[in-house]
Order: C-alpha cells, then structure tokens, then sequence
C-alpha cells in the first residue's frame, strides 16, 4: 500500500507532573515505546492528546517535545483544534514552523453553520499552509458529521490529504473507502476507532489512530501487518486481545467522557510504568481508588505486567 | 454454530398495490426467492416492513399472509412494535396466536423513562407471552440506546433470547458479543446493517438482519457461509458486492428517511420484478421518475438485470 | 376573544385503580371538580392522558368515560396519538363517533420522513375526519418540531384549527402568533405550558393547556380571566403561585420522565382527595415513600390542604 | 432593583471592514449609539461579539477598543469563551487587565464531562481572576445545559455573580429565577433572549442581553423602564415592535445559524448607516443580494429610516 500516512499512527496522549506541568520524561519514554512497537506515526495534539486543555504556549510546549522526542524516524501529524477558521490557521502556522509532517483539523464548531462554512473553513487552511491536511470527523466533539461527498471532493479537489474518522459511522465510513476506491484514492482514511478497527480494515480502511495503542501498541502493529498479509484469522485475534485491554474505559464508575477515557488510558500507563503520574488536566480530576484498582485488574486478567500498585498510582498525584 | 435464530434474517418488506391493499402475490414471490436463496429465518413486521404504518388489521393480514407462504420453511420472527408495554403485549399475543417463532419488540418510546420502565417493559411482555423475545435496538427510531448491560442481564435470567442491533454503534455491539461470549452465549447477537456485516462477523456476531436482503439475498447467504468456514476473503468480496448494491438508497434525492430508504427496497424490487410496485404507505409517496432511473443504474451497474424498465415502474402506483 | 377553542383546556390526567383498571368514580370527580373550576374545556388522551401507554380498548373506555362525565358542558378535545398516518384516522373515526368536538395529532412519529410527509399526514387526517384538527407540536415526544409556517400554511388552508404547542421554544412560538395575527388569525394558539403562561399570554396566546390544572385549576382560570381584562399583576400573581406548586415535579428523586411528571400530578391528586390512588400505567411505577411526602410538603408549602397522608397515598396502589 | 449588573446589557456586535480588519470607527458609533440610547452596560466578545472567530490579538484589540470607546459610561462585560479552564483563564486574566467589569464564561465544550467538571471550572476561573463572573448558559453552541441548582449553589457561594442564559429553555429560567429569589438573590439573571424578554420580565430576569439592541436599542430600554414602573401594556407594546424587527433574522434563505443571524444584524446595521460593511468574519460569507433587500424590507416596514440602499451595502464588501 503506497499511502504516505498509512498504518498505525495512534493519538499520542500527554503526560503531565503532579502539579500539572508537561512530564518530558514519561512523554519520551511513550514515544520511543510506541515507535519501537513499530507504529507508523504518531498524531500529537488530538482529542486524546489533550489539545482543548492546552494553552497555546503549553500546546506548543508539547509539539516541540514530540518533535524533538520522536527525531525523524515516523512522521509527525498535529492537531489544530479550535473554534473557528482563523484561530485553526495561527495553531497550523505553529505547527508548521515547529516541524509537523502533516496538519489535523475539525470542522468548526461553536458557532452554527452548514456545508458551505465548512468547505470554506478547510479551503482557508489549505490555502493558508501548504502542509498535508487531516480532516477530523468527531461529531461527539464538534456536533457535526462531515459529510462524505464533501470530503471525497476536497480530496480530489487537493485540499484534503485524508480523514481521521472518528464518528463511530461505520455505514458512512464504508460509503466513504468505496466512493474513495472509485475516485482514484485521493483520500488516506483512517479509522480512530479501538476495538472496530478488524472491520474497518475489511471495509479497506489505509490505518488506524486508536487511543489504546498509547497502552499496548505492538497489538495494533501486528494488526496491521496481518491484515496486509490478508491473514485475517491473525487480525481478529488480536482484535480480540486489544478489545479485551480497551475494557479499561468502561469499568470507572463516578465519572464520566474524558476523565474516564483519556483517565483510564493514563493510569494504564501508569500502571505500566510508561507515565510517572495519572494526573488529568483541569477541570478533569485523576482516577483514583477503586478506579485505579478496577483498571489494573483489567491489565492484570489481559496477561500484562504492571511495573506499579495501584497505590503508588494514586500516590502519584498528590 | 448452534444458534437457533442464528445466520441471515431478513426484515421482510411488506408489497403495496396501487391503492394500498397488500399485495399477496408479490409477498409470496419475494418469500419465496428469499427462502429459495437459503435464508435462515424471516423477520416481519419490523421498521422496514411498514409495521408503524400498518393498523392492526393490516398487521394481522400481513403476519398471516407469510406465514401461510412461508409454510414452516425457515422460523417467522414478528415485531411487535408499539409504544408502551400493554400495546405491545397486544401485538405479542396476536403473533403468537398466528404462529410466530419469536416475538421482536423495542424499547417503549414517545414517553419519556429510564432503564428501570425498560428493564419493566421486557420483563412483562415475556411474563405475557412465552415465545422467544429479541429486543430490538433501534435509537434513531425510539431515541433510546438499550445499554450492553441491561441486555445481558436480561439475556442471563432467560427474558431476552436475542437482540436485533440497528444501532449503527459497533463500539457497544463490539462490547457486547464480548460480554455475551463469557457469559456462556446466553444472547442471539443480530446486526442490523448491510454494509458492516462483514465487520459484525468478524466481531463475532450470530447472523445479520440486512433489508438489503430484500433485493439480493443470495450475497448475504453466501457471506454468512464463508463466515462459518472462515473464508475471510469470500466474506469481503461479497461484502462489497452488496455495498454497491446498498448505494440504491443513497442515490434519491429530494426525499429522506423511510421514502429514501425503504422506497429505495421497494423501488429495485419493483425494477427486478419481485414486487408489481414500488407504492408505499400514506404518508410517504413513491419514488417517481429520476428516482427509480437513478436506482436502476446501481442496480444493472452491480450486473442484476431488469425486468422491467423505470417507466413502468413509476406508472405501476398510478 | 372569539376564538372557539381558547381559554385553559386541561390536558386531563387518567385515574387508574390499583390494579390498573380505569378507576370511573376518580375520573369524574376529577373533571367534575375542573370544570366547577371554569375551565374552557378539556384535552383528554393527550401525552398526560397516558394515551401511548392505554390500548385501543382502554383508550375507548376512557373517551367515552370523559364524554359522559362532562355530559356537554364544555368541549372534549380527544388526542389520537400514533405512530402513522392510518393509525392516527383509525383512533380519529372512533374518537369522532364517540363525541368528540376536536381531534389533536402529532407529526408522525417512528419513521424517519420530512416536512412534505408531515404535510401530507394532517391533510389525510382532515380528509378522513371532519372534525376540528389540533397539531400538538411535542418535539421531546415526537423528535420532530413543527415548522411554524406549515403550520401557518395549513391553518390558512382550512386543515387545521389550531396548535398546542408543548415545543418548550417560545421564540418560534412568539413569531407564529404574530405570524398568526398577521394572516387574519386563521389558528387558535395553545400553549402546553405550566409555568410560562404569563409569557405566552404577553406574547398573545389563545389560552393554555396545563397539566398542573389537573391538580389545581382555579389558578389557571383566574389567570386566564385577569389576562382578559388585562390585569397583568393578577396575571403574575397567578403565575407565580401555580409555578410554585409546579415543583411537585421536580422534587422526586431517583426516577425521570413520565414516572416524575405524570406521577407527580397522580400523588398530589391523591393527596389532595381527588384520586383514589397515584398508580400509575405499566411500564411506570406510582411515586413511593421520600417522593410522596416531598410532594406533600410542596402542596401544603403553597397552601393547600391535604385529605390524605402520604402513607395512606403509598398504600392506595397495593 | 439594587442588581449592579441589572437592566439592558447588549451584546455587541464586532464591526469589521471589508478586507477583515477591526472596523473603529462603525464600532465606536455603535456603541455612542446603543449608550445614548440608555443601556445599562455592554456585554463584548459574546457569542455574537464574533468571539470564536476571533485570534487572540483581534480579542485583545476588541477589548481594548470597547473600554477605551466606552470610557466608563456603563460597566463591560467581556466574554471569555474557549474549550477548558486554562484556556478561559488565560483570556480572563488578559480581559482583567484591559479594564472589564465583569467575565461572561460558558461550561467547557469539546471535551466531555459532568456537572463535577463544569463546577471546578467555575471555581477555578473565579480563583484565578477576581472579576465578578457570569455563566454563560447557551447549550446551542456548548452542547450542555448547565443545571439550575448548579448555578445556584454557586451563587451562593460566592463564585458566580450571574447567569446570562441563551438555552431557550424558559421552564428552567423560571424555575431558577424563583430559586435564586427564595436565597436572597445571589445571582443576578439576565435573558439572552430577544422575542421573549417581556415574558422573561414577568418571571422576574433582572435584565436582558438582546443582540437586536445593536440594530434598535431604544425599544429595549423603553421595555426595562416600564417593566420597572409595572407599565405592562407598555412593555407589551415595545416587545411587539422588536419582535417584528426581529424578523430581520428568519427572512434570509440559503444560509444558516451564524451567518444568517449576525449576518442579519450586520446588514441591518450596514443599512442604518451605523456599521459601513456588513462583512462577515471567516468562514463566513456576508449576506449579498436579495437577502440584503428582504432584511431592508423588514426594517422599513417597521417604520426604520434606511441610510444607505441594499446595493450600497452589497458593494462595502467587496
């Protein structure tokens, strides 16, 4: 397969101290675990990667640390998730300064639009940058579905190098790769979702950007290689292992959205010894207690080995 | 696999004449060319087969009619789709009165509840009629999500055999065969779709309920076999068969919803010459003119040959 | 005001016995004592009437329960809520046959469709029935908001008579009743509201269609009657005592929805003497224990005097 | 009334020139014109302030251009809208420091939570800047509502000094508005909306923020000074007269949401002779031909003298 964003690219979560500050060693320490995992490159500043929480000078803190981390040896995307077309454009100009290999954004939100606001919205990006460009399907986040023919045109059109799709739409999604096939593949589309990603390379998905690869990426690399070797029998295994992991998000009671995904995803990690702290950005608390507990049994009963108690985790915080 | 409601269910499209009487002698044609295609079992009387249009007269002719035609060949499945729980074990009774093997209800809806009036729903209507009953998980119609666990619970105390999920939410659908699966399989696990069936497969689930199936059945029998012999490849290129064939619904313009979707069904069944029309039921009109000529290119573009010509389509509900 | 259907017309609750029988001496009582208050009319199987959860036989018994209680003293409005339009026609014929002097429908509901099929449905409706014809615009129930000018447009074509409208968004409310007037006031306006009635009377409504008149009307007629001599202190004096007691419906804990509204209104009437018992249609249970007695306190908080105590209310559904 | 922040407070509509740059001069007219018209404070960077649309820099040159034009006449308000905490907090501190009166802040968006999270972030802003500080209640664009008892719970505890509420959701206003008289007024609650106000009023708001007060003030502050002498057929008078220039907004087609709503009051402005363009900020499009001459319309027929003719401001744009 010749697309150039291809593979296994997770959302790189970010790593904060006790007192909120950028954790660089526990940020270096994900990436290189990630890359000798054998990703294909890494999308830092998503959804998961905390960007809405990030003030512009911490998001570029984090940008410039991943970038430094990760060295050249995968490609780097970067999210410029904001509101509305001019502020995308000053993160993008950021991001492009500081060494992104490709650019990630959604449709504007906040303000009521239609179609027409958002093919603007992205024309306006490309035109303003000329890096490679992400749409980013998140309705749960930004309240609006992209609508397939429109992404399939500005694929063609050159504006869009590929979607992250991440609508849980798998009908849409199915549409999209076909339409896409038929149009000459214009578009690399990835699928952000975990534990459906057997059927989204069925479907003919080119990758993959699943938040649990920041806790077990070899499950997703290996994923990946089955299904180019059509050795389908292999994806669904590991689909099955890696589905089994992402349980860790449903098992914290008392909280809810983020806290309880990108928290489970970060005391895992914790747990694992890859973050030094489970710390969550504000107004999000870190898990704790049973959380913790609850999370580490997960691990435990899917065969991994946990470097810290769950008591420690909680320490970590404090 | 021993599932019992297991493989390929189709939900039955329901034939209208010109003016509106049920059309017997197409209902039994196309029962016929689906049982003949090696379908597992027949869903009536669900969202697509004009349940909620239907008064409970219709209802009565419609669930008699194919069961008289179906003749014990495959097991008949009835929706039982009404509001709150005292209508619906009206309905129940009735279907099982007329022979039905399983009753399919949804969550009550237009009043507003929680899981508890949910919970309650199912357990009275199984209290009531002791067939087997399959929950019917629908949110874009009754604007509720059944929850994986409740669905289980209910699986596990033996008030629920099955769950149809037209969700369109293959994360939960993804969760719960997990779930299902160490539980001792207590749940018969249908997906809904017709373009993700392959997906739904590889994530383990029993059968499929594709309206798509109405037109061309044989692809999904012969996915389902290749699934059962775990002949990946088959199931994909079946899969994408039969996507190319779903475009049917998405090519009507001007119209939205039940007159898109099932008016696509409709449509094409009437071009194959399995239906006499394409009418459909007050409110909703039939496709007319550019409409049916859009659907008859998908449908000799997938290689299916016409019967009869777009013209004589649209004069067929004059 | 010469409008033929204004003034307060109460949406009217349904009393049922322990066992769930329509409990007739309840029922009467309950109108009696509305119609003693001056009442315009009354609204009965609306959403409040538990139309959705009774039967066809069960809504029968109490259409013609209510028409014989109210035995011509003021207009019986009768709601023919279903899913479609030939369901909607059926429960309209029976409701013209047994008195009523208007009929009240929803858009349809279930089906996914547009604004023409919504369109189309209220013309079929009229066609069949020559009754007086209400659009009751429940988004919350029916997840479709009526489009102000259909409904104009319709009100103009002699279609409809009137809206109740329970949309809770008083912005397009205001601009119909000024669309309305506008257009020679071909549509009586109805707000299905409780406690912002004021505002829709500022705004120039027809009269109102409160639940809350179920458990005390005096205040809604003399509202109504201080809004035609434009007393507009009374008005709000009115107003805000009758919000004041509307918090019977907030205050239950641990159940939403129907059981918290509805089963409010019940146990207050219980409380109040006016219903045997607060039970309540199956799925939902009657309010118990904390929940009683918190709606106690509210009523005897506002002033009223209670004929029962809480436990005797609890015990009533045993 | 002794509410400090109480009466008309509009929220300001940002001028701008046709190549997108901060247009002074309209701005300052503007404002001389809605303050010589008797408002009781200025509410900049609302949603309708354009300030998700604005960069950082362009925020701060709004503000600094509001206080300086403003010069202390009436209190500014200054909205401080962005996804999470750290990022709210960093505008307020800059807001702080140009001289605001007071901070608006919405509940976070994007990332999703519960009431915990939209609690502490309250608490923090109010920790971090000492301004008086409103929740800004406006689930359209925020995708939550904040909960009544929330609002007042931090009321009482000295975190929020008001709520601007824009949910449309009048039962709830109501309900908080008798809630917050009951504790002694802690908040002081003002309306956002503009067709309402006088219903608002009878509930007891202690003011409104009402964007067509950028097009026609006087009617506004007419309203708040009748409601004060309880003058109701007065308040009713002038609420008739708005909401009939209020159609400025429904009567444009083929655009949606922002674009036809501000871009409604712009062109409105523009044709006034107080704004020189009607530009819109990107992705946005001004309104062109015969929308202009709809939204002209409007205003003549409400007795409005237009300055300048529909084509004169089509051509300011270009």
């Amino acid at each position: 397969m010749s697309t150039k964003f291809g593979g296994v690219i997770p959302p790189v979560v970010t790593p904060l101290t006790a007192d909120h500050e950028l954790d660089r060693a526990s940020f270096k320490r994900s990436i290189d675990r990630m890359i000798n995992a054998g990703v294909n490159g890494l999308f830092i500043m998503g959804s998961s990667g905390e960007v809405v929480f990030s003030t512009d000078k911490r998001r570029e803190e984090i940008i410039s640390a991943a970038i430094e981390f990760v060295d050249g040896r995968v490609p780097v995307l970067v999210g410029c998730i904001d509101t509305e077309t001019n502020r995308v454009i000053e993160h993008a100009k950021v991001a492009q300064r500081l060494g992104a290999a490709a650019i990630v954004a959604t449709a504007p939100f906040y303000a009521l639009g239609g179609v027409a606001e958002i093919e603007r919205h992205f024309r306006l990006i490309h035109e303003a940058v000329g890096l490679p460009l992400f749409a980013y399907d998140i309705p749960v986040c930004v309240h609006t579905k992209l609508p397939g023919d429109l992404l399939l045109k500005l694929g063609k059109d050159g504006i869009l190098t590929g979607v992250k799709d991440s609508s849980n739409d798998d009908v849409s999604f199915r549409f999209l790769v076909d339409d896409n096939n038929k149009a000459g593949h214009p578009l690399t589309l990835l699928t952000g979702q975990e534990v459906v990603v057997d059927g989204a390379y069925m479907a003919g998905a080119d990758g993959s950007v699943p938040g649990l690869a920041n806790v077990e990426a070899t499950g997703y690399t290996r994923m990946w290689k089955a299904f180019q070797e059509k050795d389908w029998e292999t994806v669904r295994a590991e689909q099955n292992k890696l589905s089994a992991i992402m349980r860790i998000v449903t098992v914290p009671t008392g909280v809810q959205g983020y806290g309880a995904g990108v928290g489970a995803f970060k005391t895992a990690m914790a747990l694992l010894g890859v973050f030094d702290t489970n710390q969550m950005p504000e107004p999000v608390l870190a898990l704790k207690g049973e959380n913790i507990r609850a999370i580490a049994e997960v691990l435990t009963s899917c065969g991994l080995t946990l470097a810290r108690t769950p008591e420690e985790v909680e320490a970590s915080t404090r």
